[in-house]
């Protein structure tokens, strides 16, 4: 069956921003605040994030890795210790000039990031090989002077975790960086239902200050794509200006090896333009605040009873349940449950339990389906993992039918203006090709997958000899 | 049996400050960074503050309360709104000046405290009294300029949760104000096993801006008392100047009543200065990272057998088990855990399994004790629950023994030069004499008790007429 359209928000087909930015605030996701750039995080994405939160830090634990907490401040001669990273990241900073009415002796930063604060701490703390691995993560609020703001996708604050990892060997630092994207990886794909693409990013592309950096991209419904999270290898990079040695094995002094990544509150954006409609949020069960939600249609004492009846069974299976037995229509409630995303909606009014059944709807479909009372357990248990399951495929089928193979730069331009999404073309490694593809629509190296296919032996854009098969993408 | 006294810490009797240092140091707690007054909260503290979250967050969210995030900046003409906040607080705020390379318009500080920008979301998302009330909290790290540093007690900047809620009448928010208050003294008797005083601050000492402030006092070993949590009461001296109205059930504009209410990591540093001992922190299982630290003692096929087979049993009573098997001598494991304050150890050797038994220890007391391995579930879970309620009664007792009843105002110095404590005394209400017992040691109000003794009829600084009794002492 077919969802009535909801009025307040725009068609996503006419107008993504504006739909966009019709969920975020319909949906009370985030709101404008009197800082110039800077959003609330409203209660319901938070709830969001809590649950993401909730998923990687059990990830990141059974992987070894402890939580801590680094300083919000970093001064400007430990930001300033490695050179590419210094340039990358000083010109998007807030720095305190003042504390109190005193003005400081060293300007601090507002961290960007924390490769700094974590190497000074490392070169106090590793001494030995028996010190090594350090597998930290702290979760955190980052800030960068951003001039345009888009909630969840581009703010002066936003939220996410890092971690910080030393090691003995290279080898085994390169392995952490495996290891993390893979993590991100399986999060997306079986918790957010995201499928994403994964593979190293070009130098141009990658991290202020890394050897190399691996990510995953996603594609949102209009076809741009979203780094939706990254797993740097920095080898000695840092570790060499700050100094973080260590006595090996064979009692020398070694530097270590390092690795970083992170994923923020920009997932809360990439969930919205993923798997959204036009009604609002479709969330997928595994991360959604509220799983279910039971929704009384003209109350009376057997209606109530049969809602607070479900409510309990569901609960008692673990199910995140919302109960709402208010008086407002019964159109007004499916309406404001759907914009909210909430994956399942379980009708329960006179007329039908007087049958022994309720009705069922799930949110990504619109699907509708009578039910008896006492079946409802296992359907929803059932349903649950179908929505989830449902959520991956469709965005899945979706990126695969925008995904497209190029040889020619005019095929990218038609690509890009018509239909954008992931556009598979050789490359021969120079940055200037890249800047070139760069004045389509702004399409930028997305990453070198690690299985590389051989669509031409020349660069789409120059034509000499090509190193490497790129995804090419629109960026948000 | 008496614990062999640890050679790396100074005895607590000999100087409390400096074996509050060496626990620091010792147990890997905090560790001083290079930005001057800030402090890294190292993996081990940063567990215990994690259960401390999770164990608080859940009686949150039972009673209402929804976590959300706002800004960490603040901007000066947000923060001047209201003035006797702006008083207290802009001392002591770090400002960000610049943006990149370019000066902002108006400086803004980062958040000492979050009233100002909840009272300005608020005041766009609050219509009506349909909308209330608003039960909100949020986890975050605030900064404060102070000029000493002291891990956990004092940095410039900590960890801690805000909540802020508005509330359609006074009662409603003063209720919340008691009932935050009320979880706030469960938390600290029944998981960290502190008992406090609660009470009501002097107008002198109450939070600035707050029609009055409810607070928690504890006593340290020391005798010094530690602020632990305080809970506040607004009426409407916020929603005032901030302009947060409603439309009534009478239809008519009112004000909302609000309330805020914290604690923080120097949660942390009580949990150290009440229960630790010669031989570093002794933590209540409770919220302990781990509760039962499994020893080895020359490992063979058997020992590690043992020890794995006990582990999965504990760990199967949903216990946080560690275990260690390294190949350090059983003086240094024990002195290691012991450092750390895991509740119970038990020591796995071959001798003792030859025979079926281990031997167990627990943190508080020292004492050992030989068991049958097949007896060590039962003995362990009834054995966490003994040293809980042993440590909790062991600092009352200690608090109780600290608590003196004083008419004179040389009886408080002799008490505050020798043994301080609680002391409780008769006061005027005149803050110059607050000013006066400030001079004894900088003896402080620490609250009105809400069921107030009658000691005298007079003041005892000026032997005027008494309005209240008062519980004084020194302060970290």
């Amino acid at each position: 069956m077919a969802i009535v359209k909801n009025e307040k928000i725009t068609s996503r087909d006419v107008d993504f921003a504006q739909w966009y930015t019709d969920i975020i605030k319909q949906a009370h996701l985030a709101h404008y605040s009197s800082v110039k750039g800077c959003l609330v995080i409203e209660p319901y994405a938070y709830a969001i994030w809590e649950n993401m939160q909730t998923v990687l830090d059990k990830m990141f634990k059974e992987t070894g890795h402890e939580n801590l907490y680094m300083p919000m401040f970093i001064p400007e001669s430990l930001l300033k210790k490695e050179s590419e990273h210094v340039e990358g990241f000083a010109p998007e900073v807030a720095w305190v000039t003042y504390g109190g009415k005193n003005q400081l002796e060293e300007k601090l930063c507002v961290r960007p990031t924390s490769e700094t604060l974590f190497c000074d701490y490392y070169s106090d703390v590793v001494g030995s090989y028996r010190d090594l691995p350090k597998l930290y993560n702290q979760w955190c609020s980052v800030v960068r002077w951003e001039k345009s703001t888009r909630p969840f996708l581009r703010s002066r604050e936003f939220l996410w975790q890092e971690g910080h990892t030393v090691h003995e060997t290279a080898k085994e630092a390169e392995e952490e960086t495996f290891r993390m994207l893979n993590i991100y990886k399986k999060f997306f794909e079986e918790y957010l239902a995201i499928p994403v693409l994964v593979g190293k990013k070009t130098e141009k592309e990658k991290f202020a200050g890394a050897e190399y950096t691996l990510s995953l991209e996603a594609l949102m419904y209009d076809g741009v794509s979203l780094q939706s999270a990254t797993s740097h290898y920095f080898g000695q990079k840092f570790s060499k200006p700050f100094d973080v040695k260590f006595v090996d094995r064979e009692n020398k002094l070694q530097y270590v090896y390092q690795t970083s990544w992170g994923c923020s509150t920009r997932m809360i954006g990439g969930l919205i333009m993923v798997h959204g409609d036009d009604n609002g949020l479709v969330l997928p069960p595994k991360i959604a605040p509220k799983q279910v939600v039971i929704a009384t249609i003209r109350n009376n004492e057997n209606v109530l009873k049969v809602a607070s009846e479900l409510e309990s069974k569901l609960k008692a299976l673990g199910m995140r349940v919302i109960v709402d037995t208010s008086d407002k229509s019964a159109g007004f409630k499916f309406a404001e449950y759907e914009m909210k995303g909430v994956p399942i909606r379980i009708e329960v009014g006179p007329r039908d339990i007087e049958n022994g059944q309720v009705i069922i709807a799930r949110r990504d479909t619109g699907a509708k389906e009578i039910v008896k009372i006492d079946e409802v357990e296992s359907i929803i248990t059932k349903l649950l993992d179908d929505i989830q399951a449902n959520l991956y495929n469709r965005a899945l089928e979706h990126t695969k039918e925008r995904t497209y193979t190029c040889t020619t730069l005019d095929e990218v331009k038609e690509i890009m203006q018509t239909k954008p999404g992931f556009v598979k073309a050789m490359w021969c490694g120079d940055p200037e090709c890249e800047a070139k593809m760069k004045e389509i629509r702004g399409t930028k190296s997305r990453c070198i997958p690690f299985e590389e296919e051989h669509i031409s032996d020349h660069c789409i854009v120059c034509g000499r000899k090509a190193k490497h098969m790129v995804y090419w993408g629109i960026q948000y």
